[in-house]
């Protein structure tokens, strides 16, 4: 399949790519900075030198799959990036989209998304801009039902670490054989590839827990 | 002031536009057909020919508002309008943009959104796809915190008729003198028009309804 990854170079992106290119697909690292994405990924890998938000749909109408890894200290701009994939692609299956969904959109005991407690006992905290932002992006997401969306989400510890076992669960957190919410990102990368090989939750979100 | 108004050729589009000029603004119709632009506002009327879609911010960077009175039959398009117009003027104070946003979104006596009432009782009907997109579109511009976004909304019964007397609200339905949830046409251009000249509502919605 041809994979263009948004934020490649990224930590999570970077790990999809390997992944992606170690089961043979033909990946497209999608960067703001083509020399950084050479030398991530070596001279003969396939960089397209873009800003995410100027990304267009002739550059990625050729793929089977895009995946939004995109990062931004804006943390506004994950929304933006998306609202601007999923514009592009309305009415379009040939092109699949992948967007990576923090742990905090998760549901408690209660049903509730964890980040409106954690909202409640951190407002104003400068870091909880992403995870709010991640929570409309996701909310933005189940609005779209004419585009072949796909969620990912780690556990609320997405953790250094290779691909060993992992589960996939649907909108409650899983802990590991320790009890703990891990995801080591070698294994959410693997869990990425996997559903994109063989897609079975289009428009829905999965979630990745290490075994 | 410098007014852009997409689907100036729509209904309310008109009536906006009509006013805003009776008011002195420089006022540009942007619209799909330049031909019809300048068949119903005149000759001499500024029109800007594009699909709302495609607009950029090198199209709009120029006006002081920019009024969303986009309309089209594939309705998710509203909120695509609407997340192109917030993207290109993040973090930008220079243009404000307005955005019709239709009565379902107003809240009923318990305080829940009227389209959450309806779509259980016409759960599957064609015409409810519009309602809820704007519905969405207005829970997407409650997320947007760094753009100067003003959300308008008529009662129930948005019906023909001239300007006359008008009352300004919030969230909740309003009545006219004889106890019906009516906005004319003519008083909710005027109170889009009055809102621009002086605005009171940057990042909230406000409502209309005939005195």
């Amino acid at each position: 399949m041809k994979i263009g990854i948004i934020g490649a170079t990224g930590h999570v992106g970077q790990a999809i790519y390997k992944e992606a290119v170690a089961k043979n697909n033909e990946v497209t690292a999608i960067v703001r900075d083509a020399k950084k994405g050479q030398k991530v990924f070596g001279a003969d890998a396939k960089v397209l030198e873009k800003d995410a938000l100027a990304l267009t749909y002739s550059d990625l109408k050729g793929f089977d799959y895009v995946v939004d890894a995109f990062a931004s200290p804006k943390a506004y701009q994950h929304i933006d990036v998306a609202t601007n994939l999923i514009t592009m692609f309305r009415e379009n299956t040939a092109t699949k989209l992948v967007f990576i969904i923090g742990a905090s959109t998760l549901l408690d005991d209660d049903g509730q998304p964890m980040i409106d407690t954690v909202l409640k006992k951190y407002a104003g905290q400068p870091w909880i801009d992403a995870p709010v932002q991640q929570s409309h992006e996701f909310e933005y997401l189940k609005w779209i039902d004419n585009v072949d969306w796909i969620a990912a989400t780690p556990q609320n510890e997405l953790i250094e670490g290779p691909q060993t076992n992992f589960k996939i669960g649907g909108d409650h957190p899983m802990v590991n054989k320790d009890g703990k919410e891990t995801t080591t990102i070698g294994n959410f990368a693997a869990a990425i590839v996997q559903e994109m090989t063989d897609p079975k939750r289009i428009r829905q979100r999965f979630s990745v827990v290490d075994a």
